[in-house]
């Protein structure tokens, strides 16, 4: 940690940590990828994860949205994927052009998931090339911002290892916990071990901060999720710390969750140890600083669909965003309320970040 | 009105009215359908809407789970689908095996809307072959179960018109909104006018009960959808009721609304105009309890997927569910959180539809 160059905006780290800031710090999910024509260059056909694999590439892709929007955002996140865990865990994952992940021989039954739970997982071999890349990134970036680092969430990756891809049914995911739910509990406690070594190992690497992406917590009821999700989110946050003072990191890395879709639980997330709580876009943010109470920072929401929108719409409701999180200078982060889509306009996002900072300065 | 069977089972129109009742009413979205073989058997490989179009066929199809489920279900609902109301408005629709709905020419710019806009909409003509379905059904079923009718929400038809399809970014929807709001809202004010039309019809033709299928509400956030859904919403509920005074019904016809997603809206819903509020899975339903105060009927909720579990787990999602709601005796209909899928298996289903019985006895 003591190496790499010295911090020249840390205003993310600050506002994570709940300190007063003198506007709100931007980033975007996805701000790195397909919307940007440099990344079409650089990845250049490459298969996917063979871009993520290859330090000089993934960590060129991760600085992309930094030098076209300088100034203006005030975090990179690794270009990676949430599905590089069951990878370390000896899946096969594929990502096939135009139609996302895959996996050709998902979770079906018992027996796939005992030879998954015998696994001997080492992070540091399997995740080697993640970690290289986050390295070089916090080097390139030379202090310019703060690097996340990530991982999805465990009922999330429980989801893509059991459906085998993207899904909108979910009837794998749902017959394993509704048949077999001590089971489902072993696979999303394997899960949670890796998570919580291949973050802190992330730190170790470079990440100056963490985000883990709980997207197909929405699928779950408000039941299922306190007892499939969140307890497993719990652990991350409480041994993450705990971890990285063994390795010896003694200083606070913030931390983020973002579970889509479950905002039943949002109460319940402002104190499961997490530092920030991203919130998706179906959230007026009034009613989420009201729950809140001051706990954590919350970080969101704009519906990424308001980019298709005019100058004068975008305006607007960028405006009701920043004050509706209570101006932005207190306990909030700019955020769409999901990653940014393949089609959308460099420049438009570029007019939405000059925006938040204009209004968000005031 | 009058001339069609007297009624054997009216414990659904009792409990939407707030009428307590001996136990809670159920049936289940897409209860006729895919999943039952004797729905391939009929269907045959015709056309999904030429099936609709067939009022024998049609009226077979809707009978089936009534027939199946014998004392189990407590209403039928039209075998049709939401977007009849885009091809009456002089849209074409092709629904596509395994790919679902597909609108060859979607509205993508000002001009494409003016047609529409322009297209004189005769409800009673163009989906004269409803009504035909509606009437034959509600014969063959004796007085068996109540026959539901039922159209799409106008921002979910919207949705649809402007995408061309299914949809997981919703660009071309969220454009519409946020590039041309105006026009959007005379899009929106059309597909209502017609979905009074629409559903007053359907009662005249011997409909018993309605609902209405915002399906993707979630898509929109907390403050577009007070803009772009609920108006309309609001407008049905308070609409329909007068067009049928005016049609020569002044019995009370109930009136339900699903907005799939949109879990912000509730208390809103709760006073829009509708005697029942349907809720997707999310939900716990003491939470909803809560926020209704007793002004609706509730309906719903459990996650689907859980047909994909064990008996075991079936009666105890059952049993949290309908205890949660208050025991099933008032203000409270069962139903899925949203539709069955086509690989369920029908015996697990009659499981479900018999422990409700049980357990809503009690």
């Amino acid at each position: 940690m003591g190496n790499f160059p010295a911090p020249k905006n840390d205003l993310i780290l600050r506002a994570a940590k709940g300190e007063k800031v003198e506007r709100p710090p931007c980033w975007i999910m996805r701000q790195a990828g397909r919307y940007l024509p440099e990344y079409h260059e650089v990845k250049n056909n490459r298969d996917f994860f063979q871009t993520c694999r290859d330090a000089e590439i993934a960590s060129e892709i991760t600085i992309q949205p930094v030098r076209r929007y300088r100034g203006l955002i005030d975090a990179a996140i690794i270009f990676s994927d949430i599905l590089v865990i069951p990878q370390a865990m000896g899946m096969r994952v594929e990502m096939l052009e135009g139609k996302g992940p895959h996996f050709p021989e998902p979770l079906r039954n018992p027996e796939d998931l005992q030879t998954v739970l015998d696994y001997k997982v080492d992070v540091l071999k399997e995740l080697d090339w993640a970690f290289k890349a986050i390295t070089m990134t916090r080097i390139k970036l030379d202090g310019e911002v703060p690097l996340f680092g990530f991982c999805g969430g465990p009922w999330t990756l429980m989801v893509y290892m059991t459906e085998g891809g993207g899904s909108r049914l979910f009837r794998f995911a749902k017959q394993w916990i509704n048949m077999y739910p001590e089971l489902s509990h072993k696979l999303l406690q394997k899960i949670t071990d890796v998570a919580v070594e291949f973050l802190s190992q992330q730190v170790v690497a470079g990440a100056q901060i963490l985000q883990v992406f709980e997207s197909w917590g929405g699928e779950l009821s408000s039941v299922d999720f306190d007892e499939f999700s969140l307890p497993y989110l719990r652990q991350i946050a409480e041994r993450v710390p705990k971890r990285l003072q063994e390795l010896g990191i003694m200083e606070q890395i913030p931390m983020i969750v973002f579970a889509k879709g479950s905002w039943y639980a949002l109460d319940k997330l402002c104190c499961s140890g997490f530092d920030v709580v991203s919130l998706d876009w179906s959230w007026d943010p009034r009613e989420a600083v009201k729950i809140n109470k001051n706990r954590v920072t919350l970080q969101g929401n704009l519906d990424p669909g308001v980019m298709y929108g005019s100058k004068e719409v975008i305006t607007k409701k960028v405006k009701q965003m920043i004050e509706a999180f209570g101006g932005g200078k207190s306990r909030y982060i700019v955020n769409f309320g999901h990653g940014t889509h393949p089609f959308m306009d460099p420049d438009v996002i570029k007019f939405f970040l000059e925006e938040c900072h204009r209004i968000g300065s005031k």
